[in-house]
């Protein structure tokens, strides 16, 4: 007897029957003894028909009337659940963000967690209800609605889970676990037992879309075991928990690679010091996202900066990156759209040397030119051309050895 | 310059670019410098497209899970109006029901306002914006969803004018007005410049869909003065209003009719008293309107009683009625769809005689049975075939002059 929290994304309830299908899982849970709290995301196609419909009567959608919008496809989620588990003789009841108690800051199509009051939905799990909780939204302590930002239902399912302190968050998605990489590349990849908080946080980070990277991070802060599994078969998934022995031995657990990144390049900025953070203190005023950051060696007192930004942010954010670029008196602002990070994360890497230099070997073997570099204590990065993202995935994957079983 | 409240149904929000139509007469009336709320609908169709969701995935979908279904219809529009206002240069702000602080009863899915704390409204309105709310919908003291009922954003529209006590609220439909009888049916039918609440209150009740009952008496009640108008065209409409002396003149103002009316006989009962109270008080109890109701003459201490349901409380209704003629004794139920209620509405009556016995007269001209009858001090209605509606309700329309412009 457990008390566990499921997630099921759109694709899980993309239709009549997939929310019965949803629901007859649940009542599986049920009926072994388990209290459940179900956290669902909009039917898939909704939020798209929804932006649509914004886009069709507004160029700028304010970001308030945004969320207001795109939180109604997971409140019809919640009723049709509801209303399914009833139709099969399991007593639940729907909430939405506000009435699970979820307060939020008020950085609309953003927003972060702030606290969860779950009297209300501990009240109904008491009552021997499965409990339907909307994801992705909340509300402002002004009382507004707000969203989490794409993936937020994972982050509401683990913010739930670390409320009510649930045994287990299982997420339930297309896939059936984390793969050492995109088995879609690489056919060789091996799907992961478990995996620690940091590498998940790292393979989610850079593209691999299993998991929310914040609701990793939130997962990790309040210690939530996390299990990746698939909403269409019954097979054991992926553990997300902490760092044990076993896994540092391993040098390099995942292979992951990001093509939502643009490089820009601001060309001939003097050389002072004050130049970046201000330019940088603007962009992140307007909530762009940067990554990378490379400043070439300066000639005549002039140089160059590079970093990356991803793509979904350039729209709001190209027209904030030229007046930043404009306010430190930069000349030139180029844009690379054709280029792609991959990355190699292990918590090994802390007791291994050597690493960064192999990763730097198999991408030369193969002739990848790599164009910007970062690392952290447990992985490294490399922006390469995007043509070469297949072929640096499967040198690297095979290059740490991941191809073996 | 006045506090208005402006209301558009279903089909004039009904895709981008009639939201855009809206939005653009919204501008033209704070150009003129009025304070305007607009009360909105779903667009026309997702109401209808929730239900069939709701039906795929449960027979007797629970009335509370189907109030948070319904009510993402009306926030989609909020939300959209608002941008489309804002796209357009006018400030505009969106509020859900709760927002808006309506609070209802809980009785779901036909939920009764008890109060409204329109504090944000009015600060909204103070800042300049236009207030964008969503029709049909509150939030019981519980902080569930709630719904008011089909048309329920009419109530919601002449709830919030009543509440911040505006001058007008104005009733965008696409008719143009109130009418002495549905033009389909007679083409000499004429727009009423203005109409008395108990007279809107009648034609509303009766079956002329233009304005939801229990908005009209809402408006009488804190004496809102309600504009029909068209919302796509620029012509005056029909103004509801308190009675005036002019009124009086006309016996009769309207000719309404109600086909969605099933006739109900339980024949077989006991004639004793505290029958009829237990059967009515059962059927009541489970939220069935009864509207007309005839007992025949009794027999043997045997007597049938007969009485009209709205269609659409039959399908919920039926299974309680059976019930209900049970546990009185009852021994036989039967049901009549194919009937019609047709009715004479005006404020003259109270001071002319002979009304009644002139309807009469014009239906049995054109050899109409009259089944059953009912009378209030303004109108006079019957039950007949239905076959026979449209020709009752023309000769009604001549017998009484309505034909004369």
């Amino acid at each position: 007897m457990s008390l566990i929290v499921q997630k099921y994304g759109g694709t899980s309830v993309g239709n009549p029957d997939r929310i019965k299908n949803v629901a007859a899982r649940v009542k599986k849970a049920v009926k072994a003894g388990d209290k459940v709290v179900v956290v669902v995301s909009a039917m898939s196609g909704e939020t798209d028909k929804l932006i649509g419909l914004s886009s069709a009567v507004a160029e700028n959608p304010s970001d308030r009337e945004m969320d207001v919008l795109l939180s109604t496809g997971e409140r019809v989620t919640i009723a049709l659940l509801s209303m399914a588990l009833e139709d099969i003789g399991v007593k639940a009841q729907s909430f939405t963000g506000r009435q699970c108690g979820i307060t939020t800051d008020d950085s609309h199509t953003k927003a972060r967690i702030k606290c969860i009051s779950s009297d209300r939905l501990t009240e109904a799990l008491a009552k021997g209800k499965v409990a339907v909780v909307a994801g992705f939204q909340g509300i402002t302590e002004n009382s507004d609605v707000s969203t989490l930002g794409r993936g937020g239902s994972d982050l509401t399912a683990v913010a739930v889970a670390a409320a009510i302190k649930a045994d287990f968050c299982d997420i339930y998605t297309d896939v059936d676990g984390v793969y050492t990489t995109d088995p879609n590349i690489v056919p060789k990849a091996r799907k992961l037992e478990k995996i620690s908080y940091d590498e998940m946080l790292e393979m989610a980070s850079l593209g691999a879309k299993v998991l929310q990277t914040r609701s990793v991070e939130f997962a990790k802060k309040y210690n939530v075991p996390v299990r990746v599994l698939s909403s269409f078969q019954d097979v054991p998934g992926t553990l997300v928990t902490k760092e044990d022995k076993s896994m540092e031995k391993v040098v390099v657990s995942g292979v992951a690679y990001d093509k939502n990144q643009v490089k820009v390049t601001l060309a001939g900025l003097a050389d002072q010091p004050g130049v970046a953070s201000r330019l940088f203190g603007k962009i992140s005023d307007a909530n762009v996202n940067v990554d990378m950051i490379i400043q070439n060696a300066s000639k005549d007192g002039i140089t160059d900066i590079s970093f990356t930004v991803p793509k979904t942010d350039m729209k709001k954010g190209l027209p904030k990156i030229k007046q930043a670029a404009k306010a430190v008196g930069c000349k030139d602002v180029t844009i690379d759209e054709g280029i792609c990070k991959v990355s190699i994360i292990g918590v090994g890497m802390r007791t291994h040397t050597g690493v960064a230099s192999r990763m730097f070997k198999a991408l030369s073997d193969e002739g990848i030119n790599i164009m910007m570099i970062s690392t952290s204590e447990i992985k490294v990065s490399c922006v390469i051309e995007e043509k070469y993202t297949e072929l640096a995935v499967r040198s690297l994957h095979s290059a740490f050895g991941l191809d073996k079983a």
